[in-house]
């Protein structure tokens, strides 16, 4: 079978428009979308690598999801509603089995969000992924990470850690987990709710998906602020709590990447509003430290201070 | 030297925003962009892959330059004005002067346009450049594929064919052309000027990047009309008409790709604007045939019709 990239779009990628604003989808020089008055569009890009950010024998509708999930839990951090997206395809070969399969896993999660599919590109090369999100937001009440202020109570949704032990019985390095650890590796849940209910919450926010210890000082950075992180506190799986006795690195969770949860700062004074509005959540929702003017990233462990071991993950370094 | 993802952003790619509308550039989990009212934000995407697109021996500024010249022209298609780019960079690994080099040559054609590269992703893996470019183009004016009319004229800018001759030439199928051929293929010039005024005088617009052939064939197909184009009239430069005489290959320049160069059409009560509209172009602007109902597009060579046999590029086929 010797699909063209004009076929494969057809058949795998286009889909009728579901979104106000998109006014031209697939199939033109461009895109057109109008974007109403009072929001601001958020974007973000990424990129999934083979035998970088996945491994070659990945199932391709968990990598359909995944693909999407990446880029829908940065617009979640920023407090951003999904609405469309772009994808840049770099095919090996043409594979109808595969091409269904990352096609019916992408759109699983675009579905579960009304995103729409409006454009893209369909090349021939090593296998990966690029998708850029858009999202919108109201004026004036995005998230960003600059915005953490001395005080502010420091929370994590749902557990942590969880993904990076899962890539680890992946590789071999620990005994195999059970298929819902490997969910939380391959089929990340984009926190999009949450970050809504954030957006007149929190001071600031971030995704976590190069580990907790180092999107969290990105925080700090951006906001000049430094910050105590209580290890006792952090949502963390049976697994994850046991792995980390067996092997005596208590920071494992902290920089353990592909969590894909949020982290976020809040100011005393919606800390009671946001634990009504987090029950409604179907994940935890946990304060696990405190902004400070120390200016930098502490870790207490029965209230003694722990260093970070542990690298998270980084390109080219 | 062994520079972080987080680090190569702050060296290489990030400058201080100029367009409006950009509330937020590189740093965060997403940029923030503000679309004025009665404007509407075109989007596309593309990849480029080495040994695909370019050659690995490619200038690193030159290929910076064309990542940006190929999206720059699918929004010139559109008649938008170009005012922010994303770039999802996939390096295999870290050498500064390429860089630098790829860095300088993006910024050279952005900063011709006051476009602001406002987020992007460096990720580790074969060498491959997806940019996404934004514009903007009042509502209801945008270039269309959809709005050919029966009788309109075709026009075409620039000459054909050249980027297609230097391809040859860098695959050394042809004697190696001139340092100006080359940079046809290397460093294509987008047509922005040229869809900004084509706004209000075309029907429908398309670049050409598969070959005239193939993407005039697209805007028939969308606009569901005929076509004819005198091959008589297609602007060539010496270089190509020698091949394509040499060669008896009539029809080289109709199916060589990459040429960059918008063809559009234009009802006939805008031809007199147009033309006094396209003499501030620096390059040609030729009208090559007629819009008809025939249902399919075909050449006429010394009044004789000619059949395409050369192929346009296609991925997989």
């Amino acid at each position: 079978m010797a699909l063209s990239e004009f076929e494969i779009i057809k058949q795998y990628f286009t889909r009728s428009t579901k979104q106000p604003g998109c006014e031209l989808g697939v199939g033109d020089d461009c895109a057109l979308l109008t974007v109403e008055p009072g929001m601001q569009m958020a974007v973000t890009i990424d990129t999934l690598v083979e035998n970088v950010h996945f491994f070659t024998d990945v199932d391709a509708q968990a990598l359909g999801y995944k693909s999407l999930a990446v880029s829908l839990s940065d617009l979640s951090a920023m407090g951003a509603e999904p609405r469309y997206a772009t994808l840049a395809l770099t095919l090996p070969e043409v594979n109808a089995l595969w091409l269904q399969g990352f096609s019916d896993g992408f759109f699983e999660l675009a579905d579960q969000y009304h995103l729409d599919l409006i454009g893209g590109d369909i090349t021939r090369g090593p296998l990966s992924i690029t998708i850029q999100a858009h999202g919108v937001v109201p004026d004036g009440q995005a998230l960003l990470r600059s915005g953490a202020g001395i005080g502010d109570l420091i929370y994590v949704t749902g557990v942590i850690g969880d993904a990076g032990l899962a890539l680890k019985s992946c590789r071999g390095d620990v005994q195999c987990c059970d298929p819902l650890m490997l969910n939380r590796l391959h089929k990340p849940e984009p926190r999009v709710e949450a970050g809504l209910v954030l957006r007149n919450l929190a001071s600031a926010c971030v995704d976590i998906s190069d580990g907790l210890a180092a999107d969290l000082s990105h925080v700090l950075q951006a906001s000049k602020v430094g910050a105590v992180v209580n290890a006792d506190e952090l949502p963390l799986s049976e697994a994850v709590q046991s792995y980390q006795q067996r092997n005596s690195q208590p920071d494992f969770a902290l920089t353990a990447g592909e969590d894909y949860e949020l982290c976020f700062t809040v100011p005393e004074k919606n800390v009671k509003q946001l634990e009504i509005s987090s029950r409604n959540w179907s994940y935890p929702c946990t304060c696990i430290g405190r902004i400070d003017n120390s200016g930098q990233l502490s870790f207490l462990k029965n209230g003694q201070r722990i260093e970070i071991t542990g690298n998270s993950y980084q390109h080219f370094s």
